[in-house]
Formats: C-alpha cells, sequence, structure tokens
C-alpha cells in the first residue's frame, strides 16, 4: 500500500483507487492567488457568487455547536463503532439488509423525517430527506457497504472497531469501513447531532441517497438515482457530496473538479467462438497447422494504441474529447509548481513520464488524455515455467478513460466497430464495468464553500481540473441534474481496501484534523452553503 | 483428457505431450508397399540392409521364450506393481534416491551385468551395460521417475497399482507411471528375464542410460550422456530406443523419424528492467502519463509472427530450415491417404487448418514448419472481472518449433537480437528449456526392424519424417553418436500425467496387446536386431 498522506494527484496510488469503484479524489494546499486565479478563469461560466467574509454572521453559533461536538465526542465515536461493527459487504452479499436497516435507523436519529429504502436489481439504496425549512438545499452521497476483510491479515478484527494508539498518530478506530466510508460519513450525522444538540436549527435541508454496491462498482447507482421522487429532490440542491477523509498525513489536500469516464472491458479471443485456431488448449506442437486465439489477441490489441503503446489508435475513441481550456491549463501549470515532482515519481516507482514530457505536461496529460490500459493478460498456461500448450481462449483486461465530452456507449461502439473493420470482429468486447466523465464548474458554491472551509482549516487546497481515477459521479453532473459534485471534509485514514483500515479520532498533529475536527468541518460546510451569496 | 488410441499425429493431444519434456511419440500403419517407398526413398543414405525372412531362423527359439513369458505373467505384473509402489517424483523430490536404487536393483536381476548411479546436478541417472557377447549392440534410454500424482483426483490410489477390470479394455494396473513409463519399461525386462528362464542367450548386448529427471525437462540428461565411460558404450550401439506401449485403443501405431527441437522461454516486460513504466502496479489512470510494459510487451509479441499471428517473422530464426525432401512429402501424402482428418479436426476441436489448407497440406507444416506460439499471457490482474491497475511487469511464454537444422542455440540468439534490433531489448528472455531436432534415417536398421516387428504383430504402421512435438533425442542422433533413436513396443496404455494412469495387462481385443504381447515384441525386436543383414 501507498502512502495517501501525499497531497497531490499522487493520490491515485491510494489503495481506495485501486477498485474500479472508488475515485472520490483525496483533496489537498493552493494559495490564495492560484484560488483566485482559477475562480477568475472560471467566472465567465457565471455561477453564484460568494460573499466574503460570511462566517463572522454565525459565529456565536459555530462557537455554541463546538461545544457540544466536543461534548457529545464518545457518543459520536460509539455511533460509528457500532455501525463499522455491522458488516454489510456486497461482494459477500453479507449483512446488507441489516447495514441498510441500521443506517436508515442512524438517520432517523439525526434528524431525517424520511427515510426509504429503494429497491433495486442489486442490493438496495436509501432515499432520506430532512427538511429544515431552510432556503437552500444540500446534496449527500453515501455507501454504507464495505470492502471484503481476512481477519487474519488485521492486528486488529476488522469488525471489532477498536480504539487503537497509532504512534505519531494518535488514537484511531480500526476497522473495516473506517474511513472508507462509515468515518467521515459518521462525522457527518455527527455534525447534525451537534447542531441539533446546541440548540439550533439545521441552516439547509438535506437530501440523501446511498448505495450497498459501492464497493462492487455501483452497477444499480443510477436506478436509485434516476428514480423521480429522487431526481426531484436532487434537482433543488446547490450540489452533492460524499463525506471524505481528505487530509494527507501531512494534512495537505488536493481538489478535483470532476473525473475521467471509464470503461472496463475484457477482450476475449476464442477459438470457439473465431471458428478458427482449437475451442480447448491444445498441444503446442499444433501451431504449424492451426491458427492460435492468443496471437489473434496480440494481432488485435496492437492495432487499438500507437506503435510506442502509449497513445490510443481507436478509431473514432477520442474524437468528442473537449481539450483543455486555458483556465484548466493555468490551473495545472500553479499545481506543477506546487506539487512535487520527485515524490510523484517515487510514489508511482517511476524514472520517466511517458514521451519524457516535463512535469507539468505530464499532469496535463494525466488530466486531459483519453487512454487505453491493459489491466491484465490472461491466456493458457500462468503457472511458473512452461507447459507447451496453445490455448484455445486468451483474454486482454482493459481499461478506456474517457475525458469530456466523451461518453462511454460512445467509446464502447468505437472499440468494437474498430476490432470488426479490422478482421477482429470474433473478438468479444465484454463491458464489466464504467461510466462517462463528470465535471464541477470551479465557480460552483459547493467548490466554494468547500475550499474556503479547507482554507479556514489552514490548508490551501491544490485544485485541479479532473481526476485522472473515475467515479459515477455523472448520475449526478450530467442530464438532467447538472449538480455540482465531489467528496469533501477534514480528517484522515487510511487502509482502504487494505488490512488495517482506519480513521484518525484524536490526532497528536495540529495540522492533521481528529474526527470532532472533521464534523466541525462539516457544521462549517453546512453554515457556508446556507450564507452563500 | 484426449484419447491416445487414435493413430496418427493426433497422439499429439495425449496427455503425454501437454509436457515439453514428452515427446517419445505413440507409434501406429503404413501397408507393405508405403513401407518399401519410404525405404526405397531413403536407400540413398545406404545403412544397414535387412535380410527376409530373418525370423525363420530362431522360430523355434521365440517358440519356446513366447511359452515362458506366459508362464512369469504373474511374476512380471507383481514386479511392475513393486515398482508403481514406489513413487519417484522430481518435481517434489520424494522417493528419488529410493527409485534410483530399485531401478538399479532391478536391472541386476534382469542381466545386467553392472550398473552404477550417475550423478547430475540434478537427481542421478543411471549407467548400465549387458555384455551377452554377442556381435550387436542396442542402447536403451529410460526414465526412472513419474508424474506427480493427487490422489483426490483417482479412482484406486495411484501408488497402490491396483489390477483393475476396465470395460471393454481388460485388466489393467492403474497407478502413477504405470503407461509413463514403468509399464512398458518392466515388459521390456519381462523381455529379458523370460529369454534367461527359456535358458536362451540375450542375441544382442544392452547399454543402458536413465534419468530421473524426464518429467521436469531433463535438464541435465547431457550431463549423463556425454560422460566418457557413457559415450564410449553407446557409440557402438546400432540404436536406441525407449519402451513404449505403442498402440491406441484400435491398436494402430504411427512412427516417427524424429522430431522437431524446441525452445520454451518467456519474455519479460519489466518497468524496473526497461527503466520506463512502473516498477510495480500503480493505477491505471496513470497510462495518461507513463509507459507501459505491458503495452511493450504486446508491441514486441506483435513483431515475432506475420499480422496474422501464423508464421514466424524472427529475423535469421529459421534461416537454416531444411525444406521437406521429396521422400519426406510422399511418406506425408501416404500418411494423409491414411489418417482421418475428420477425426484429427475432431480430436483438437477445429473446423480449420491454418490459411485453410488441406489435409496433406497440414501434416507437411505440421512436420516441417517451425513454429512461434504463446503457451500463455500472464500480466497484471488475472482474477475475474477487473482492477483497475497499470501492471509493472507483464509476461508471454513462448515455445518455438526448430526442424533441421536449425539449433536451439542459434534460435534463441536470433530472438535475442531481433528484440533488440527493434528497441525491445529490455525484454528479458528467459529459456526454460528446450534442445536441438533430431532424425533418425527411415533405413536405419533399428527402424527397419521396428517396422517389421509391428507388420508381424498384424499392424501397418504409419511412417510420419518427423513428430511436431519435442524430446531430447538430440543427444543420441546428433554430435557425436549420430545413433538411430525413437520409442517402440506394442501394448496399451493412458492417463500419462493425468489421473488413473493405466497399462494394459490382459487385453479383450486381439488387435490390442496385454503385457505378454509387449513383452513378446521386445523380444522379437532383439533377435530382429540380431538377424538385420
Amino acid at each position: 500500500m501507498t502512502n495517501p498522506s501525499i497531497p497531490g494527484p499522487n493520490h491515485l496510488e491510494d489503495e481506495r483507487e485501486q477498485d474500479h469503484s472508488k475515485s472520490w479524489p483525496l483533496l489537498s494546499p493552493c494559495d490564495r492567488r492560484s484560488f483566485l486565479q482559477g475562480a477568475t478563469a472560471t467566472a465567465v461560466a457565471g455561477a453564484t457568487t460568494l460573499t466574503w467574509p460570511a462566517w463572522a454572521y454565525r459565529a456565536n453559533d459555530l462557537e455554541v455547536i463546538r461545544t457540544e461536538i466536543e461534548r457529545r465526542h464518545d457518543e459520536s465515536v460509539k455511533r460509528l463503532q457500532d455501525w463499522i461493527r455491522q458488516p454489510s459487504i456486497a461482494a459477500e452479499n453479507r449483512g446488507m439488509n441489516e447495514g441498510c436497516e441500521l443506517t436508515m435507523r442512524m438517520l432517523g436519529e439525526a434528524g431525517f423525517q424520511q427515510a426509504v429504502r429503494v429497491p433495486t436489481d442489486g442490493q438496495p439504496g436509501i432515499f432520506a430527506t430532512l427538511d429544515a425549512g431552510a432556503p437552500r438545499t444540500l446534496g449527500l452521497y453515501y455507501m454504507y457497504d464495505v470492502k471484503q476483510a481476512d481477519p487474519a491479515e488485521w492486528s486488529s478484527p476488522p469488525f471489532e472497531a477498536a480504539l487503537v494508539d497509532k504512534p505519531g498518530l494518535g488514537k484511531v478506530v480500526m476497522g473495516r469501513g473506517a474511513v472508507n466510508q462509515k468515518g467521515p460519513e459518521g462525522a457527518f450525522l455527527a455534525a447534525l447531532h451537534a447542531i441539533r444538540g446546541a440548540g439550533k436549527k439545521l441552516p439547509v435541508n438535506l437530501v440523501f441517497v446511498a448505495e450497498g454496491e459501492e464497493e462492487i462498482g455501483s452497477p444499480h447507482f443510477p436506478q436509485i438515482v434516476r428514480r423521480p421522487e429522487v431526481l426531484a429532490a436532487l434537482k433543488n440542491c446547490l450540489g452533492i457530496f460524499m463525506p471524505s477523509a481528505s487530509q494527507g498525513l501531512d494534512g495537505e489536500v488536493t481538489m478535483t473538479l470532476g473525473a475521467k469516464g471509464v470503461i472496463e472491458c475484457e477482450l476475449i479471443s476464442s477459438g470457439e467462438r473465431w471458428g478458427r485456431g482449437p475451442r480447448k488448449d491444445v498441444h503446442s506442437s499444433n501451431k504449424a497447422r492451426l491458427d492460435s486465439p492468443a496471437w489473434h489477441l496480440v494481432e488485435a490489441l496492437a492495432t487499438l494504441v500507437s506503435p510506442d503503446g502509449n497513445d490510443p489508435a481507436i478509431e473514432g475513441f477520442a474524437d468528442k474529447a473537449r481539450p483543455m481550456s486555458e483556465a484548466e491549463k493555468k490551473m495545472i501549470a500553479e499545481a506543477a509548481r506546487r506539487l512535487s515532482e520527485t515524490e510523484a515519481k517515487k510514489l508511482l516507482g517511476v524514472e520517466h513520464w511517458v514521451h519524457d514530457v516535463s512535469w507539468r505536461e505530464a499532469l496535463e496529460l494525466l488530466m486531459s488524455r483519453p487512454t487505453a490500459n491493459i489491466e491484465g493478460l490472461v491466456g493458457g498456461y500462468t503457472g511458473p515455467g512452461g507447459k507447451t500448450i496453445l490455448p484455445g481462449k486468451a483474454v486482454a483486461k482493459l481499461d478506456l478513460r474517457l475525458v469530456p465530452d466523451m461518453t462511454a456507449a460512445e467509446a464502447l461502439a468505437a472499440l468494437k466497430a474498430h476490432l470488426a473493420k479490422r478482421d477482429f470482429g470474433d473478438i468479444e468486447v465484454r463491458m464489466t464495468g464504467g461510466y462517462d466523465p463528470n465535471s464541477t464548474p470551479a465557480d460552483a458554491a459547493l467548490i466554494r464553500v468547500e475550499t474556503e472551509v479547507y482554507r479556514k482549516g489552514g490548508i490551501d487546497p491544490v485544485i485541479l481540473p479532473r481526476s485522472a481515477g473515475s467515479w459515477p459521479g455523472y448520475v449526478f453532473t450530467g442530464e438532467p441534474l447538472h449538480l455540482a459534485a465531489g467528496p469533501f471534509g477534514l480528517g484522515h485514514g487510511s487502509g482502504a481496501h487494505a488490512p488495517d483500515e482506519y480513521y484518525l479520532i484524536e490526532s497528536k498533529d495540529p495540522k492533521v484534523h481528529g474526527m470532532d475536527g472533521a464534523v466541525r468541518s462539516y457544521v462549517e460546510l453546512l453554515y457556508g452553503l446556507a450564507q452563500a451569496g
């Protein structure tokens, strides 16, 4: 596992990102000047403007709530522990019903007037609303499922949610789902309890959607979001966010204004389907008289990229790829100045960027370039040494990353047409997951307030136009909702998808926030959004 | 497992051939005319001529020995069972010392005056001699090791050597090594016991070499054969053979006059060695800014073959490939007439030969074409579905088949030079096994006598110029020995490298010989060679 604490696009090496379903990017510093640059550059989009200093207005409210957060600290931690102790693992169909029910009960306790189970063709989702009679409404995206866990690999049992002292860091809760995503999600619920406990009224209404299949790639997520009553509620929101522990070990945060889309697919070359070569593995000496599905796959793959293996050569694939705007290029140039190339190369284990480009160009490519990547090759004999077979089947696992204005459907169609045109139409293209890119304007109120909350916390986030990873935010940012969307939250944790996952409860480092600091960041976000001009 | 009983080049689908170390081909019918054609066509090579009818001369001897074989039937079966009950598995380093000792003891009991253990860098070999004071000497190649066995997969425990009634076939001994190779080897020892027991003198002297690493690719076999005392003994031989159960379920036999050579190698593309791309797996979104060792491998592979994936395009690889002679083409044309194309396609699970060639052309390609085959592809994520990684390493497992006068060393050098010339010099070529092709003249005394024994047994073997599979016979047929070499023996068995391996003891079908018939074929071979003109 790599260290998710390093700010910037290096967050892509975090374990959370090693699964296709994960790409709420970890956030981290951009100075006042670059924030303003970004804001100015995108002002043409012409969205809500923010009146500063807005926070002063409710300074006393916030002081009272802060005290209440501290008073309720143990209660919040206990609630989080109880949640972690209920495993809900979609991949194993384990505890899903219990996890869904528990989450709905927690929503009710936190003040949601309505929380309903939303059936899908897979695991149920949750739709909930909290009407505070406020003029503004904020959307919330939750997941209530967690990744699998092998207890043998953990130093503390994954569903015991023990409080553990982590040297140099502080007190953490250790357990599956601690940071991904129950810790931050629990901190947001704690914010609602604290506001109410302090005798204050929630300054914004909330619309909540949750899924129980985030860890298996959100296959039925659109079935939840696209229900008429959910769409109707969401369309009133000024944005939607997922609570997230965005701080690295050094306290830094990187924000991204959207994400690439992705197609994951398998290219399956088989004698069965091809009608040439063997249907099953045969002795390799037969190559002399038989076609080979494995070579057929290799030849097909070679047509998908430039001869150096770097640039997609799929006909029509990237025709609609939108070039970077000048504003986006400026954001990246600023990020290139602030982020460490040396650190990034070290984390990735590389010495050269593709085509030996500069650090700035590497960041531009990362955010703007559609890609065709081989995730895996599986064919014939895969054990140690050799085995003299001519395999009847060979498979390449690919992911294609998409930028606006490409779509997953068009990219898939281009791939299939490309293969068919070159006599590889027999190669099955089995899409296993994917969705469109998403994009949120830099001057969206949500983004501006989030940025200001970070800055109040002493963190100047680096802002990037796009995450090179992917998440299905298009359901929010695309038709018909056009919502600003992204992850948010102070706080720190690590080990998502890995053993000894943890979420920081009490921090020893003033730059890195514990749970109470995370809870405060959510309170500040709600008040900030209520005040945004 | 496929059925090894089908004669002809279909034997290549036998499990015995699924391992690189295996290619003593199963043998099977050529009529009088085609035998003579072959003999005539290669008579220019000018070897020993055979005076017929030679057998009549010792007809009485053979009658007495035949009776002795039957009298000793139970003793022979018991000896074979005892041998099977001693597992010697090189891959598990299990029972190797015991297996070697037992084999040497069995040689002594069969009449060898000398049997010595030959140390190698791996498992020991055996060198033994039986001086019968005869004018002629025959070489014998044995293996005393067997393949691994998982008892859970067997209907009778693999090292119990139970006698089992196999419906439609007869009584068999079931156990690991039963047919590969202890059954036939045991039958040959039974022939020596029968000759001595009948009060007869062995008509030829014997030089015996055995290895204990046949099942792991014979890596130290040359260390045994190339010892001065072994070479000195072998060079007096008129040929060398391995006892083999050559009959299919229908009793047919195919003989091959040599075998292709082979190189097995892994092509390993890694960021570590390349100095580009990541050293370990990183998140796939990084493809936008990083080179990919997997694409690098795909591009390199694509240069190794013609665009249809069929013909090797490795520069200089096949420069020395010797075209088929007219005599060889005639043999193949005859084989194409006698062998069933329909049966061959059915067994292989194919509908078309490469380039849609005819059956005769397919057989010509099989025997004459050097090949580049992908045995396996292994890179990155190989489990179900996808995982969004950019792998730091990808591997292709290849085998290259060689025909005379190519050599393994030159082919490997050509492959490396080809890659280096095309900027793929960073891709590691790790040779895991291989050796030169081998060839035995059709008119060699050994081949002629073997053919005649089959014909006396009512079997007209199909004779092919070469096996498309490979075995390290070059140590015998090449410098400095130039011996005729190949497998021989009546009898039947199946399941080599698979569960429920068996060797036929008592046959219900008069066309398929049981153990006594196999023993007789060895007696007839020895007498035939003694008499060969």
